[in-house]
């Protein structure tokens, strides 16, 4: 039955039981993903990790645990919280853009009474300032640090 | 000398070399910093992934290890995953909403003829054509999760 054993208990040199906590997330057909984890975490810290979850999340907890380590392989120093500081960076500067464009809409209204009056047309303000509670949040949230590390605490 | 001990020789109780790889990185101070990527990494393979660093990075990585395994603690399924992907989500809705705005900027000129000689007052689409490199990509780069399978690959 050695072609049956999952990724981890092929990895392990060992038996795969019928209840083995790895073998519906980690096939036999995918070695390099448990690889991955078991270089990251250790192989009995996943298997710890699965454990202590319902079955449900099982799955899910699996997947994610693959990307983190294969994000920390791929980026030894920062790894997912590089990506994490490059999005708060990108959300940040796109804000700022959408301020800068609710300022020059507000001067532009002044300068154009007429303007007033086309709001059925043309309500674009109307719509900054109805973005969706995420990015109207936005300004607030993506502060990094800071926020990441109220994410964090 | 036992209060010299950093935060990872004492959670192994062990003497604490004077060369000691977790001493700069997990002070005598601050036991949880240690017992958070213990939990989650190990500390034998925390010791592992800064050893196989340069110097000057290893504080940074030391102290993103602890976020991750914060993280992870916090949020036993998604960990830092989960954080990306609602980034993602929020990023999405922005640019969703920065293309509504483009829309109707350009239908408002349309409407009215005069408003493009106002240009110099009024520049709002030349700015949203020169959001910053990072928006610009935003569009394109904010594909979760398959953008995020790019930056894992």
């Amino acid at each position: 039955m050695i072609y049956g054993r999952c990724a981890a208990c092929k990895n392990q040199r060992r038996r795969c039981p019928p209840d083995c906590i790895f073998f519906p997330y980690f096939p036999p057909n995918d070695s390099q993903r448990f690889a991955f984890v078991h270089r990251i975490y250790g192989g009995s810290n996943v298997g710890k990790k699965l454990q202590q979850l319902p079955h449900y999340v099982r799955e899910e907890a699996a997947n994610n645990l693959y990307l983190e380590a294969k994000c920390r392989i791929q980026d030894p120093v920062y790894g997912c919280v590089g990506i994490i500081s490059k999005l708060y960076q990108q959300i940040h500067d796109t804000q700022i853009e959408l301020a800068k464009i609710q300022t020059q809409i507000a001067f532009h209204k002044l300068q154009n009474p007429q303007f007033q009056a086309e709001k059925s047309n043309f309500n674009v303000e109307s719509n900054l300032n109805s973005l969706p509670p995420q990015s109207n949040n936005s300004m607030g949230q993506f502060q990094w640090p800071s926020q990441a590390t109220n994410w964090f605490n």
